[in-house]
């Protein structure tokens, strides 16, 4: 049960909250849940428009989570170490998020093997979609060189 | 229930969510969880020393959310309205956090009453203590000047 | 005397100060200088990527302030009121940002009228182009609806 | 002329602007000036409260870059290694600042000697005082333990 995970009480609360605070594996991918507080909104009333790409990032980094993905353990897992590096991004901002709504950040894997990963990400309130983007990463190890992703690891993303 | 708010399927999941991202009321105040992304590391490996402070803002922001005071509605509520305002902060940076690091923010109330709230707060990575704050608030009316708090909203904050 | 500009005295400094922090017009627009400081970086030691946009958005905000087009006056300045919202934005990241880095900001036309602007962006760091960046506008009324923007404002933007 | 300092073209434009940039020492320690863009705003319609700690921040750098103390080089200057460390700030916030205001940041050296330096900080806009801050910061080493601020930098402090 999710709710015990961040709510529940003992030990077992704080393992499973961390689990719960990590978003959740889909069928496409990954999906994350997050609060607009002050901090993201600008004098316009609104969600300033870099802060949706805080959303997406913590979208991303959770996503890595749930698949197991140690990104610190990357970085020394063969011998030439393994860096993610966002490349592009392509967003449109279809609506505007406000104070206190919640949004749902959902990513899924496009595209993963050789030496990119292509993702998409969603971040809606409720059923309406306020943003949408196309995240182009770089594969790189550790002196900031293109390399392949391991077949390992690009099968995880495509499960 | 709140959970079936937000989390779609299985509508209970949803609504226990919502709960949970608000975190929760304690004997002592308030408790949210919240986790550490990029977004508040800087270059030297650990959190960046301002974004403590939005931690705390969150943390309060959700105390009087979970004490059922909307902010917005207290604007309005009588003739003169009513805005809560930081008027000084005392913050004691006794440890730092790291990217990845799970951080529990406590809210409790010191004093309550007249035209002035002070708020005692703490950070912790499971029991040690990281953050130690003071938040002395102003309480102020629409258009700037301070007035008293009413009886019955001091009284929610002593519970 | 370069620092008369920011640093003098009397009420010529202010306004060379005013606009030298503002940057300046060029023959494809505007430029503005800018520094990275340690709110930028994350704990990779370089810029965090959503920190760009940051720059860029202060570019734009300082673009329309050389041209003497006051964003609060727009809203009021005809019966619809005219508003601007970032419609799109494609980001090619090419090169790394790091603490203490000198960045000038590129902004240009590339297309004004109907109820549609088109700005290119980029941030070179010296010589070295770092951020490549197209972004698409919304011209809207105080509703929020689309409207045409006015032949005069559309041919400052051209100049 | 003003703008030569960060606009103007060949070598001698990089250095100035580079200089002014960073603003410049006073009588009483240092002076930076700063603009207010989107990103520091909130939906209140003011400053969000804790991007006054990024102002003061940028200060207190660029105070350490003009007395020619570089923070890369501190690191490694001796056996020990040197870093500053922000133990404890008490901020009062006594004016807000908005969207598109010009601020003054001011640094002085109150205390620096032993492994502590004691710095104050306010922030105004033209004469008026929005923001106080006292801030209190650890001298350490590498490895993060208390250490003497060697007499040479402290004399700096302290001119």
């Amino acid at each position: 049960m999710p709710k015990q995970a961040i709510d529940g009480q003992g030990n077992a609360r704080m393992k499973q909250g961390d689990h719960a605070l990590s978003g959740e594996l889909t069928g496409e991918g990954h999906r994350l849940v997050q609060r607009v507080y002050y901090e993201d909104t600008d004098f316009s009333g609104l969600v300033y428009h870099a802060r949706y790409l805080h959303f997406l990032e913590r979208g991303r980094t959770d996503y890595l989570r749930c698949l197991g993905v140690a990104q610190s353990a990357l970085l020394s897992a063969d011998d030439e170490g393994l860096v993610f590096v966002v490349h592009r991004m392509e967003i449109d901002f279809k609506s505007p998020a406000r104070m206190d709504d919640i949004l749902a950040i959902a990513t899924s894997t496009e595209k993963a093997g050789g030496a990119k990963m292509v993702l998409t990400q969603e971040i809606r309130r409720g059923e309406q979609l306020l943003i949408q983007a196309r995240v182009i990463i770089a594969v790189v190890n550790a002196s900031g060189r293109p390399r392949r992703l391991p077949e390992g690891l690009a099968a995880k993303f495509k499960r």
